[in-house]
């Protein structure tokens, strides 16, 4: 059930207990989804419920073992992991932390050193009141930083997560062929989102966890907001964004159309955006940095003003919707090869608007490669 | 863009107030997506990236005060929230942690007493590192716990927020009512998935944040797995439970079918659980435990065995596919009049199988009102 071979966790393991040992850790403790399953192999979409707190314990040897609660058992069961422990949940007097505090003491030594991811991106998902709680059974073992550990581990794909990621891109690639069916003049835009789903979902997603977009003349407001009912008009530029996920890992690229002729303005930051774009692939290999990638796609696309609001040219990508790290001009750390990331440049256009364009890449030792297949610097028009 | 009118987020606001100034809090802190959006009516699916945090501070007098990334403020904008502060996230060095300290001691006096939601069910979300940051930056300010303020105020639904759900219930209602469209023998149970999610936008669910199911002759083993590619077989009970979102609220409930006829044993089990279900539904009304609707199911459902490790007979519903209260033995509250819920016995069978069953319901002073339209005892069965 898990999306890969034990071998790529163990693998996973293995590396993260050489980063532990070089930084005198005795465990991991990891409480959110992606670092659980990154480990595990647990993939289910039932996290979207915040009853249950779900912990995974990585020892600094030996193999991890899973805290969890018992509703989770038979699918735990079909993963890797072996040692599996766990608690009618929900108790509303000790939910599992009495049981999470006894495994820990119990692989660990006193005074044992127990990372948890805490910097940025990083969720714990667990009642923080649980959390105190936890510190204070543990006694002398104490929980701090991992050091970002995890973050920077997952930050770098193997070849069986770089063709998870290039698959779920076909199938957006795909799913953004078919756009001509369902941007017709007229339709509320919502209908627009709704079908736009239908469509991954046909050409192969096995869920759409994200859909955004905006449809507006001359470029549009902001890139996060759902669907209105409004409906499309020509002149409308159509932005449609997308992270579906196949098989456990998400693709992230949008796409730009116009509803009939784009006008000018319009055809030419599309195309300032695929130059920017192609720019940042150009510039991409293994150690760059996210700030070179940054200012490669700048230099084209960005005047310091309303596109920079984003805050980021791109991000990395994976498990999650979006990963570390993000292309922006403070981030000087070099990029290894296998790192998967989106180039997304956004341009400023008159009256406090923007477009922008997004594809997906992964760096190798010469250059890099495409995962989403490049969009051409001629906005598509939809036919009237 | 908001789901409701100001009025509605204004009436939530005064009623926290009203509990915040009967506990000694000086101001709610809100970071978690369903906390954020119930006072500020703030929809996106841009949580699904962890990337940014974002925060909601809702003082003891007065309007709150969101504290956000830039890429937010544009849709923030067409809120009822009027007082938006924002920095360019992500940052490195500083990721809105020092305005939301400013803002925060703006805002409340010295040794103010800032509430989180910190209990079960709750989630910090922002980076555990930044949460010690600010509360060092705070001084003799202190967070601390909200006392579950804003759970129990979240629990109870106003006429606009049941609406909200019972229009999500009757998208479901039209797509499991179109099962035998998808429940084709041989089909492999991913695609099934894939069409189900199908149905559920066609009939008008904005998006599908989850589905979960099973496909067994005689019952199940769990119902927390995603699909595989097995094919449906003749003599599979298939169970599909979704939570779908419309308009910012979910529904919640499962439906069961037989691929050909069900066994007699399976004919029971169904009988079973919807008669356990209507007990659950006429010991429902306003003052009623959780306790209470437990032991009602519980007595008509349950052998004490494999079917309780799900640990909770249904549970709370709105913004959230699963909020409080928990149906347990444990919990003697009594629940007011608006609480929505689901009920969801599930009955054991041999081989450690079990089958379970879902439907949503709101209390109401004299009895509770169906909010899915119930399902009868007759498993239905896909013609082969």
């Amino acid at each position: 059930m898990s999306p890969f071979a034990p071998d790529e966790y163990r693998a996973r393991v293995r590396r993260a207990q050489e980063a532990m040992r070089a930084t005198g850790l005795d465990a991991l403790l990891l409480t959110a989804e992606a670092d659980f399953r990154y480990f595990s192999g647990f993939l289910t979409r039932f996290w979207e419920s915040p009853t249950r707190p779900w912990f995974l314990i990585l020892p600094a040897t030996g193999d991890p073992v899973a805290v969890i609660p018992s509703i989770g058992r038979a699918l735990m069961e079909t993963t890797w992991i072996r040692d599996i422990r766990t608690w009618r949940a929900p108790d509303l007097t000790d939910d599992g932390i009495s049981l999470l505090a006894r495994t820990l003491s119990e692989m660990t030594g006193p005074a044992a050193a127990i990372g948890l991811p805490m910097g940025m991106e990083s969720q714990l998902r667990m009642p923080l009141s649980d959390f105190f709680t936890l510190e204070a059974a543990l006694g002398d073992r104490r929980l701090g930083t991992d050091g970002d550990i995890v973050r920077t581990l997952r930050m770098v794909k193997s070849e069986p997560e770089i063709d998870a990621i290039r698959a779920a891109c076909g199938v957006a690639d795909r799913a953004f062929a078919r756009l001509p069916e369902i941007l017709r003049p007229g339709a509320p835009f919502s209908q627009v989102f709704r079908e736009f789903q239908t469509l991954c979902l046909s050409e192969g997603a096995d869920w759409v966890p994200y859909v955004a977009g905006a449809a507006a003349p001359d470029g549009y407001a902001d890139v996060i907001s759902p669907a209105t009912d409004a409906p499309l008009a020509p002149g409308d530029v159509v932005m449609l964004d997308t992270g579906l996920m196949r098989a456990g890992y998400f693709c992230d690229f949008d796409r730009n159309a116009s509803i009939g002729p784009a006008s000018q303005m319009v055809r030419e930051a599309h195309a300032r955006l695929i130059e920017a774009t192609a720019a940042g692939f150009e510039a991409a290999h293994a150690g760059v940095t996210p700030a070179e990638l940054f200012h490669a796609m700048a230099d084209i696309a960005s005047d310091g003003g309303a596109a920079e609001e984003a805050g980021r040219f791109g991000h990395g990508l994976g498990q999650q919707l979006t990963e570390w790290p993000s292309l922006i001009p403070a981030d000087h750390t070099k990029l290894p090869a296998g790192t998967v990331l989106t180039l997304e440049p956004s341009v400023a256009l008159p009256g406090g608007k923007i477009m922008v364009h997004e594809e997906n890449i992964v760096l190798r030792e010469d250059g890099a490669e495409w995962l989403s297949t490049p969009a051409g610097p001629a906005i598509p028009e939809i036919p009237l």
